[in-house]
């Protein structure tokens, strides 16, 4: 089918760019960085032409004549394709143009104002950025407002109101466990014995526990950079990162173990539909849920490091007296920072709430930019208690919305919802609980390949979750664990 | 100008090639190949799309009509393109699919005819290979004979005739020299203290002596693979490997000595030109004479040593009680090996008159290809005084005849022979010669910088070399240089 040839051809074009994007985070020289950009932007030039071509467009539609529906992955690849195609093709040239002109000044602006903590300086910058959101919204149409076309780019199928009711409905227990997980955790003071915990050791050791929990070393590698991630350079080529602290091995590995969630997901899709949607990641929030799953409910058990302390211990001399009670109180420490990233599991959603509200007025226009820090101070004191000391430190510290990526934060928190679900749902197979009791993954990565992995973006991510659950998304497992977990 | 643009928009396309021909080489995990192979198969593509287009040819074509010869880089730029574009348009499709096909199919017949030293399997690939390089050779045109046209592609404005001169004029003295030197080597039997040198202290040993002779990593690094190379990924991005080996320090340093020397090169053309002719390495036998006087004029001098074997001694404890003679003499000693890669610097040319005298004939069709392997016998054993074991050991041994590289070999020795003439020519500075006595090569680099690279690809390689030595190529100081070394 000439439509699916194009979808691999434009695969082959964009995985490409990630083999130089992925070069350009770990190895490239310094002086380097100017015509990398270029090489970056011929190849993302050639994909845009190719995917918003009238070539594609026509064998789209033939494709779409011919398709009598009797073949469900077919189909809903081409359903897939037509979704892209329209996203990309619904908006202006002009509209695209001057998207990135603001994006790329705001960015730097963002990064000015962050660093001198003045959002007035911004605040001009965010007032366009959400003029472009709200016309792309309006291009690309919406059922009840403009925030459901924002969000339906990050996670297809899931209308503001519904992300709305989990968050609504998570809100207060999450006050009460993290509230009870900071309390507990003040009173115990958990810490690690000192570093130096060798980088080469460390190395070693997460290498050792990924491959146990089955990412594929043949068809993947770890590398350093400053920010973890993890990225596809192929249908076999999954590259992690990780960073480095030789005062904490664990952040290193927890690093690890979430970028290889996120790497068991992409070595699990059909390799043959590798450039079809029925060989992608669907959302971002499966794709977190993976990442989580691997992090906190597998990395951060009691069974798992039952398994693996020992192992440490042997690695790392300074644990040697240092007992598993005092390590596990150590990673589920929990502390009200006012920074997102630096948050830990109990607390991390409040921000993501906070987030999610803050955007939805911003994008209705029922917040004005002008009122954001003010907002933004008065739902942060009312979560956690008090105020952060100055805009660095609050409605600055993220790069999201200078990037006009509006619409993506949900996410982190739907990811989160949806790895207990799909944890509990496999804890639920005895041989799976039997395994994970043992610190054997396997069976619980099998069954994750098989419900999530292998569907691709043939399902909407709610119609993912159920399937593989049996019901839809709720927030009761995720609820339950954190309460089990902290209180 | 229009065309300048295209050119630079090809070397975006081919650098992008060069980074995911790099990563293929360092870090491709094994399962990768196949996707990989898709991405260099489509850039390469769209390189030859563009380069043979009719927009190119119009825009060089209106480009040469404006041309008024006033700015003398303008002019030599439209020159070579035009070359380079006559070059890739003067082969039919036909021919050009042909090609591919039989070097393919050739390049597996020989991995297998070697491995089992069986000349006949591989034969008919070589016959067939040597009919299309007569076909392209008769469609690009030649001044006396095929050859010509082949040699041309490695070494432009090369005649067969005068690298014939060069190679016979150097016939008896080679000899000679390398007779020489194997017989006081054997006398000697030359060794080096027993390994482990450990890699670690290897790579800083080798970036040390790499950071001191001007390469810059701001703009570069070293990585490792099996095979040594270096490849440029952009204007301010030249990336060299090496290998290691825990036996022998000297392996991974003169790797990275020799693609230092290509690097420097690399690193020293004109970058704003970029992509053009005059931002460009004019021929392999001008980029192999920078890697072999950084090798062998420089990294095997007795003037290199004295500055860094007491360093190498800080480095690797086992060399304490090794003297500088002894380590000097492991490092010029020579020996008549049947294979050309294993061959050091007194008697590697001969490997090379030998591959050029029989290619010759091959292409003229004087010699057939059923005779091969007797004529490569008789002849090595009237340069080496020995016939190799088997044609694994003797015609089979290269890979470039597989890939239909007729007429490479001879840019080796073209390299040798410039190397040292360009060595002499800079030493007759007293400054620079000063510098070299104490073994500070800046001066040196300089002088390489203005005389050699800052030209690009605007001389021919002859012209070049006249320019930068004041005589035309000549085996007089490489002569002079193996003389003074080995005899």
């Amino acid at each position: 089918m000439p439509i699916f040839e194009k979808a691999r051809e434009l695969a082959v074009i964009n995985s490409s760019a990630a083999v130089i994007g992925w070069d350009q985070e770990t190895y490239l020289p310094e002086a380097a960085a100017k015509h990398r950009a270029d090489q970056l932007a011929w190849l993302s030039s050639r994909a845009h032409e190719l995917s918003t071509s009238d070539a594609w467009r026509r064998d789209l539609e033939e494709a779409e004549a011919a398709d009598d529906g009797s073949d469900f992955k077919k189909t809903a690849n081409l359903r897939e394709m037509r979704r892209e195609f329209d996203r990309a093709t619904k908006l202006t040239v002009e509209l695209v143009a001057r998207d990135s002109v603001a994006s790329s000044l705001a960015k730097h602006a963002w990064a000015d104002a962050r660093e001198r903590s003045d959002f007035s300086t911004f605040a001009p910058h965010l007032e366009t950025l959400l003029g472009i959101a709200r016309e792309k919204a309006d291009l690309w149409g919406y059922a009840d407002e403009p925030y459901d076309a924002l969000l339906d780019g990050y996670e297809r199928g899931t209308s503001t109101a519904a992300v709305a009711r989990l968050f609504d409905e998570m809100r207060p227990s999450l006050r009460e466990i993290s509230a009870g997980a900071v309390e507990h955790s003040a009173s115990h003071a958990p810490s690690l014995p000192p570093g130096p915990y060798p980088v080469a050791a460390q190395q070693h050791f997460n290498a050792r526990i990924a491959a146990s929990i089955g990412f594929d070393f043949d068809a993947g590698r770890i590398d350093t950079t400053t920010h973890p991630f993890c990225t596809t350079l192929g249908p076999r080529d999954i590259r992690l990162t990780t960073r480095y602290m030789e005062s904490d091995f664990t952040s290193s590995l927890f690093g690890v173990l979430h970028e290889a969630g996120h790497g068991l997901y992409e070595q699990g899709l059909p390799q043959d539909d590798f450039g079809l949607p029925s060989g992608s990641a669907v959302s971002l929030g499966i794709h977190e849920s993976q990442s989580r799953l691997w992090e906190n409910h597998v990395g951060r058990s009691r069974e798992f490091w039952e398994h693996w302390y020992p192992v440490a211990q042997g690695t790392f001399p300074q644990l040697a007296g240092f007992p598993l009670e005092k390590f596990l109180r150590y990673l589920w420490r929990a502390e009200f920072s006012p920074i997102r990233v630096e948050a830990d599991e109990a607390t991390y959603d409040l921000h993501i709430l906070l987030r999610f509200e803050l955007e939805r007025r911003m994008v209705s226009g029922k917040l004005a930019v002008k009122d954001v820090p003010a907002a933004w101070n008065e739902s942060f004191r009312e979560l956690f208690g008090f105020a952060p000391e100055d805009d660095r430190h609050g409605c600055l510290q993220d790069i999201h919305w200078s990037m006009g990526g509006l619409g993506y934060f949900a996410t982190y928190t739907l990811g989160n919802i949806n790895s207990a679900q799909l944890f509990a749902a496999a804890g639920k197979q005895q041989a799976i609980a039997d395994a994970i009791g043992k610190a054997h993954y396997l069976p619980l990565l099998d069954w994750l390949g098989k419900s999530v992995h292998a569907h691709g973006a043939t399902l909407d991510p709610a119609e993912l979750i159920r399937s593989a659950t049996g019901t839809a998304p709720s927030t009761d497992a995720y609820l339950a664990h954190l309460k089990s977990r902290y209180l």
